[in-house]
């Protein structure tokens, strides 16, 4: 249905974000890599690394195809609790994912994933895009889900919101990985709407970071910054569905796939949350799931 | 059969471990923590952090016991193939774990678990020893492997080796988390052949670092380590079946499961072994699987 023209937007939308970030960031390395798997696929995978600006920036385009295995199924119905398709299936899928870890302990961690799935007769979009800060900024909470809730409208924002905060939930931890923002999956609409969506990226990153990207920071920020970042990768690695389709459908390329990571984390046993910011910051972290549109009021 | 004698011995075991860590590195912050779960059991949690030598070092024991719920058998069945009790079983366990992160790059990070098992009315040890440097010394590989080898006897250590490195293979990477060493399960043995295999942790880890954690070191030498730590944090949040055990069955205390985590760690995009001697690490964590043995020649 819309694989043509959803690869074509994704493969320009990279090219668009790689030009930002170069722009705001000369100091950072930069390597792009195209890959192939025999018959299964291409990808593009552009990469910052180490700049004064990103400590590590990530863009992926994949257009892949392959075969639904049983792991695979088995990893899509935890997804997809309907999904009514027998091992054997063929399967197409195209998809942009970016993630952005900035120096600066104030400014957030970004995050999306857009992809579109047909297997057998059906098709569907899905997605999504959050925001991880170390510490949360009111105003930047604001700002961000009243940007999502304009592109989506309210109907569609409630419900995407609520499904993101439920997504990016780290049982173990009983936290949340972020402050929520979006998230949908099965979505039948037209390849306009999920343009329209993901185009906030460029206007909402640009924003958060003019806010925050030159902020003063002390090494207790630092220190808080890297136990975040650790619960960023528990959740990457424990919880995400992304990065098990990935390990499990072996379409993928295993550097791409774990580009989400941080560049550094830390983990401390029995960390201390010892300063007021942090202490306000991990009181939102353990909110109640599914109430992230509170964050924008 | 032998839930009392194994407590109190793992008890005793944690005990010597502290007191030995305690000396070799004073500067070492410690904190011992017993916790306790409703009905479900309790555990002593030791950590040492930040020190001179070491930096993180955890040493667990714990006393649970539960019922066998459709997840945890599961995630059982996958350990233990031929599993056949039932949802709804009580089970006991008892076990201690350790693992010590050494700051000094060539120093390795050890890694051991004894762990005793009933059910219905079976039961069974389980454990294994391991060994994680980020540069392979051949002296170090072959001290560690043959007093493996003249602690279990040969017939058994070459079936524990074998294991061992069947299961910290990392499979996305095509890499051995590191050196090998022992791993077994279902095993029906007197206690005292567990202890003695277990006791050899206190001789072997005091060579293994007076050999190297005064040896000088270089900022490569401790990215190296850092991009190894990386790994290590992927095994035990990715394939560790003890990990997503005490995830699922949900009677551990997460900071105490997740104490094996090493302080800091660090992924890299794309990144490139240049040095040497990284190099010729590298070709021995791609070594094929089950072939862990041929380092103790």
């Amino acid at each position: 249905m819309y694989k043509t023209e959803f690869t074509e937007f994704i493969c320009e939308f990279q090219a668009e974000i790689v030009a930002m970030i170069a722009d705001m960031d000369p100091t950072a390395e930069y390597r792009r890599d195209e890959w192939e798997r025999e018959r299964n696929g291409y990808g593009i995978s552009c990469c910052f690394q180490n700049g004064e600006n990103f400590e590590k920036a990530g863009i992926n385009v994949s257009v892949v195809n392959g075969i639904i295995s049983e792991a695979l199924l088995r990893q899509m119905q935890s997804e997809k609790r309907e999904f009514k398709v027998n091992v054997g299936s063929a399967f197409r899928a195209c998809g942009i994912s970016l993630v952005v870890h900035p120096v600066n302990p104030h400014a957030p961690t970004t995050h999306f994933n857009y992809r579109y799935f047909e297997v057998d007769n059906v098709w569907w979009f899905g997605g999504g895009f959050d925001l991880s800060p170390a510490y949360v900024y009111k105003d930047d909470a604001e700002f961000f889900h009243n940007a999502l809730k304009e592109a989506c409208g309210e109907a569609y924002y409630l419900k995407f919101s609520e499904w993101c905060d439920q997504y990016f939930w780290i049982p173990h931890r009983d936290e949340h990985r972020g402050i929520g923002g979006i998230f949908f999956d099965d979505l039948n609409v037209d390849v306009e709407f999920i343009k329209k969506i993901a185009s906030t990226y460029i206007p909402v990153f640009r924003e958060l970071m003019s806010r925050r990207i030159k902020q003063p920071y002390t090494d207790l920020n630092r220190e808080w910054q890297q136990i975040r970042r650790g619960r960023y990768v528990e959740f990457n690695l424990i919880c995400d569905r992304g990065t098990k389709f990935g390990l499990v459908s072996k379409v993928g390329r295993i550097e791409s796939i774990l580009v989400s990571l941080p560049r550094t984390a830390r983990w401390e046993y029995c960390h201390k949350v010892i300063g007021e910011e942090e202490t306000r910051s991990m009181t939102i972290f353990k909110r109640p799931r599914g109430t992230s549109y509170t964050l924008a009021q």
